[in-house]
């Protein structure tokens, strides 16, 4: 199905997989709260609460959310609540991490590097994606979180973590285009280079279950028009499913362009770790915390 | 008038300076040919042809547009067109040079190493300035399509011309917000300290003419909504006329965001060299490419 994979197939996967246990830490927060409302009343989740009780029980009241029925861990410091969290998920008692009121920086030093049970000796690694109006099919990109300035096989670790998502929500074969700032290859522009290092070890299959060209500016990947104006073929131009981008500075603005500019949903969370962790930014609306909940979901599936 | 710029006003300096006398390079394209046309209907440019004379004739001829008054300079290498255009700006022929079908490539290792005639001492840089729905105001940034790995100096440099343009389209005060993916300064990465520095320079009055504040992830410097949840203040936040790009990849990615994601409006052009180079992308379409020769006119005024 690929192509044909929509926010509406991964929200029915994620009630398939539902409801999921999921550790929400320091969840006081409007928006935030909204989401898991929804999201638990169509059974995609049940949640348990870590954070501030005083706060989590007031906010939770005015938008007229009853969680007297979930377990509500008072633990108001953020580390404390994030390695609540995590022991939570190292009993099989929560299969989903979610980001509340906390930096995500604190949430995830926490994770790696204060109690690194989570850890399975993957690759952590930020997945979105999106609805942009005007592409015929969801937009998916790495990453945009998490990963500062990944080297080549860090990029390559992103890439396979994004496959493994993409063939469980429904893609046979994704069509990837890694990005660069242009269309031909620049040694003084790492990301072009890079690029053509990943295109080149799908070509030689040591890259597999997805089709990779580079490098590419983001309209070639985008816009069949753009692609064929600048004569650029190939079965990713014009088409891609997922964007390898260069590093942390062009993701977070991909994801924030398409969040605050486009005004399109999206969804995201950090997969590589024993489970999905959700940490959409504060300023995300409820509707991509939601979307993101239910991604997070659809992937236990 | 900070924040009551708008293309109808950059158009309307172009009028007042025009015609300008504009080499086009290569100009056998028909996108390129209608903002052509029409910047020169609108008594804008005075254009100036220099490339292969069939193709430019035939293409002309398509759209219904008679060149057969204005200049044509046959001369079908792109190299030796783009040093015919330098010099004709050197005799004070022409003010602006446009690019046609050359590569940025060709086109700029030409005008800077070839012929540095036009050099003037001063930093290139690209500016580019986009009406996004949704936004209050014009959005404009640096750097899409020149620097590449722009250090602190380089970036000072490329600020110093951004508001050179911006007091020159009427704004007094341009807010300015220096971009990363994150709102806090953090070591690893450059782009959050390269803003805090460039923020500190504005405050002790080293860079003037402008209000700059950083880091800044985008989200925070164009919507209050977003910089209110994470209590971000200042005159700032929520409210940039001028973002200032971590890179040539995020820049690059957020001018072909705003051009293929959002399908805004965007004019832009090379800075620092004696006569501003629009340098539109073959992918962009004729009303970017006519947007780009009216901001260059108008800088003119």
């Amino acid at each position: 199905m690929d192509g044909a994979v929509s926010f509406e197939h991964i929200i029915k996967m994620a009630k398939n997989a539902g409801p999921v246990p999921t550790a929400i830490i320091a969840a006081h927060n409007i928006a935030i709260l909204k989401a898991v409302q929804k999201a638990t009343q169509e059974c995609i989740i049940q949640p348990i609460f870590i954070g501030n009780e005083e706060k989590i029980r007031q906010f939770s009241d005015d938008i007229g959310f009853d969680i007297s029925t979930y377990e509500l861990l008072s633990i108001d410091n953020p580390i404390e609540a994030t390695i609540a969290a995590v022991d939570l998920v190292n009993k099989g008692r929560a299969k989903i991490i979610m980001k509340g009121q906390i930096t995500t920086r604190t949430l995830m030093h926490t994770i790696i590097v204060k109690r690194p049970t989570l850890m399975k000796g993957g690759f952590l690694s930020h997945f979105a994606i999106s609805n942009v109006p005007g592409y015929h099919k969801l937009l998916s990109f790495s990453d945009a979180a998490l990963n500062i300035s990944p080297g080549l096989k860090e990029k390559v670790e992103i890439l396979k973590n994004a496959v493994t998502i993409l063939h469980h929500l429904g893609y046979t074969h994704p069509k990837v285009a890694v990005l660069s700032s242009m269309e031909v290859v620049n040694p003084k522009i790492e990301s072009s280079v890079h690029a053509a290092e990943i295109a080149k070890m799908n070509k030689e299959n040591t890259i597999t279950g997805c089709i990779v060209d580079g490098p590419f500016a983001l309209d070639n990947a985008i816009s069949a028009t753009a692609a064929k104006n600048k004569s650029i073929q190939g079965p990713v131009a014009g088409d891609a499913d997922f964007l390898l981008l260069p590093n942390l500075d062009s993701g977070n603005l991909l994801y924030k362009s398409i969040s605050f500019l486009v005004n399109a949903p999206i969804a995201a969370f950090i997969t590589g770790a024993k489970a999905p962790i959700v940490l959409t930014s504060r300023a995300d609306n409820e509707n991509t915390k939601y979307l993101s909940i239910a991604l997070a979901a659809a992937t236990l599936l």
